[in-house]
């Protein structure tokens, strides 16, 4: 099947993760599948990347077909490895990465080492979607997620994405039967409130654990992906990587002049 | 003075670098300073946090009135010391970030810590601005940076900047008679184009080093941030963090009925 699209899978999970399972199973029937994770968990590091050290990575299973690489970097640099090492820069078409185990809606996006390495792979225009389920647990049912993720990869081969845009999709923990279907959403405004628990050492030194909770700035508004997520919606966010605040422009532009 | 504005400053070069001096030679008569930043490097680090291992805050030193503080954490987990240990949530007036050695213009600004620590500081509102020389070198030469710092600054606490707004400001490298002047800018549509340096350790394994040049999409643009640093310019780019790409919420709605 030379036609068969090349389908690049990350996460930051690591390699062990489930959710990585349950997005090989999703996307295994759509064309060629290549895996490169980080060899260990890689959440929360936004969109770090490896310059201290140098990069390793490594072929460590081939399992029905499917090449799996892991590598002592960011999901980040498995984009980075995965395009330009792996597959010695052959077009890539599509860039999947998760499933992720827990959400990457609001704010959660730019912490997301999920969401990083499809940001990363819009860099370059390739298609990508990093996909999310709102349930934290080791054990988490993957199921009902595999099925939304298949038919958004099927949605986004045939019709394709813009150019340098991404989607960010977050599923709702909650059976089958309960989904109602498919939202598309902005990024909620919110910010993580965070409760640093202070602990001491035996040494009477003191440490903090970084913990918290995203504390929603709009409560009221229903197209956002937080609205979608807590209503029964898989929540799709298409995303740029254009930070700049435009219409903050203008009011600035007298700078220039004083 | 009970009106001082408090001022909290980090950077993503650590505690020793030279851009830190320059940030506080810049602000400290503009209200009340106190430092956290890592320490050590934490450059490329993007947003990460640091959620595996706890977190730790060091009072290293007191000069000039100033409290210098330190973390084990990246510029993102400084901010959240900052705010949360350090200061107790007192009301943060200002956040200053850097001055990072080397640009943070376009694309550069998502891998950037110093701008991340800036952006954190915008989830909850604080006014905060990440500061960077376009010269590399331990070396450089900021004196020109900390004049245009010290502007600008000076324009962002009479004015204020609007909610959940910060600004990247990147200076170029050259002596403040060349300096035009500020532009406020957009961010340059750009990605990185690596080249991962392949090397072999002395037991034959490979292992890879990340290095690259940054490509410039909008060569012909003039209101870029690329173009003004490299046109004399101090460029000034407005940034928030919603990463929605709205003109493409429309073009996928009908996915919610297929």
């Amino acid at each position: 099947m030379p036609n068969k699209p090349l389908i690049l899978i990350t996460n930051d999970d690591g390699f062990e993760a489930r959710g990585l399972e349950a997005l090989v199973e999703a996307a295994k029937d759509f064309g060629e599948i290549v895996v490169i994770t980080p060899d260990g968990h890689r959440s929360g590091m936004g969109h770090a990347i490896t310059m201290n050290v140098p990069l390793r990575v490594k072929l460590y299973k081939t399992e029905n077909g499917i090449k799996y690489y892991r590598s002592n970097g960011t999901s980040v640099d498995c984009v980075k490895l995965g395009q330009r090492v792996v597959l010695g820069n052959r077009k890539i078409d599509l860039l999947l990465s998760g499933i992720n185990h827990g959400s990457n809606s609001s704010v959660s996006i730019i912490y997301s080492g999920t969401m990083a390495a499809a940001i990363e792979a819009s860099f370059e225009g390739i298609p990508a979607i990093g996909f999310s389920l709102l349930d934290y647990s080791s054990k988490a049912d993957f199921s009902v997620a595999v099925n939304y993720t298949r038919k958004i990869i099927e949605k986004v081969l045939q019709n394709g994405l813009p150019k340098h845009i991404c989607l960010n999709v977050n599923i709702p923990k909650l059976p089958f039967e309960e989904i109602k279907g498919i939202r598309i959403t902005r990024q909620t405004l919110g910010y993580w409130q965070e409760d640093l628990e202070e602990h001491t050492d035996p040494f009477g030194g003191k440490y903090y654990w970084l913990a918290g909770f995203l504390v929603n700035l709009e409560q009221e508004a229903t197209d956002t992906c937080e609205w979608a997520l807590h209503n029964g919606y898989v929540a799709v966010t298409p995303v740029h990587f254009d930070m700049t605040s435009h219409q903050t422009i203008n009011k600035l532009k007298h700078w220039e002049n004083d």
